[in-house]
């Protein structure tokens, strides 16, 4: 039976593995913008004088988290998609390597998807009460571009739920 | 090969379509709940003596609209089960059933959380420049409720993606 051989998990297609590596480097590029962004947001409270940052506020300390939290795990699958190019090897053999990936992406983007929910939550409801400055507005670019790297990250675990061996719970 | 069968989409088994409309009856009684909570959720302005209710921040109307959504689908998804049971056939034959699971379930998922973070973000900056109140106090119950249901939605979407026919990408 040829045709059954192609669903096993050993031979996930190269294409496949190609467009995964693509969307993981993109992740890595719209994080990387999205943590200077927040971490250089910076004003003056017009009352205090005092200088206000993302530490001011508990939803952009966990934007930023998350957004650190992301960036590890894209670094991570990085290397591991370079050591198996250059190995020939997955890292992790059998079964372990597709349930990472799949339990990873799915994890990672959900946080993903809060932090850039919790920025946004907040940001809308700031940015009613200021006018237009560049602290609201660099925020609002951070979450959006963290929204972007949760769509990267939510097509990437599309793909590898469809990549996993499926006898493992039905 | 026998044991081959048992990997085909079409043998669902019991066990796993009981947990799956157990999570699913589970979400629905939470977000009924949180749902209650946040459209009751009343205040009076300190300042103005105006009335306050989630219509006036934009996280909660957010959070709001995706409980409705997610309370949807999940009433549809047990209109399904029900059907299914009673008649024996699944709504959606072949393929498409095990897609409208897994997409759905992911979909709906991403939303939950995205509308629990952006409730949450608020409530905790709120809280930290007002007393404890009924408001902030009800709007965090929901959107713990939300996160609650949350999860039972992520772990059934775990379980719809393992029973993916994993043939139609890799």
């Amino acid at each position: 039976m040829p045709e059954m051989v192609e669903s096993t998990p050993s031979t996930r297609s190269t294409g496949s593995r190609t467009v995964l590596l693509l969307l993981r480097v993109l992740t890595f590029v719209f994080l990387l913008i999205a943590l200077i962004l927040i971490a250089t947001s910076k004003a003056i409270d017009a009352d205090t004088g005092d200088r206000i940052n993302f530490n001011d506020f508990y939803a952009y300390r966990y934007m930023i988290s998350v957004i650190i939290i992301g960036f590890a795990y894209n670094l991570l699958q990085m290397a591991f998609s370079i050591f198996s190019v250059v190995s020939g090897n997955r890292v992790l053999s059998g079964n372990g390597g597709y349930l990472f990936d799949f339990f990873g992406d799915k994890i990672i983007s959900y946080l993903m998807i809060s932090g850039s929910a919790a920025g946004f939550g907040l940001t809308v409801e700031l940015n009613r009460n200021l006018p237009s400055n560049s602290f609201t507005n660099k925020a609002n670019a951070s979450a959006s571009l963290l929204l972007i790297g949760f769509l990267f990250t939510a097509i990437a675990s599309t793909f590898t739920s469809f990549a996993l061996p499926n006898k493992a719970i039905t």
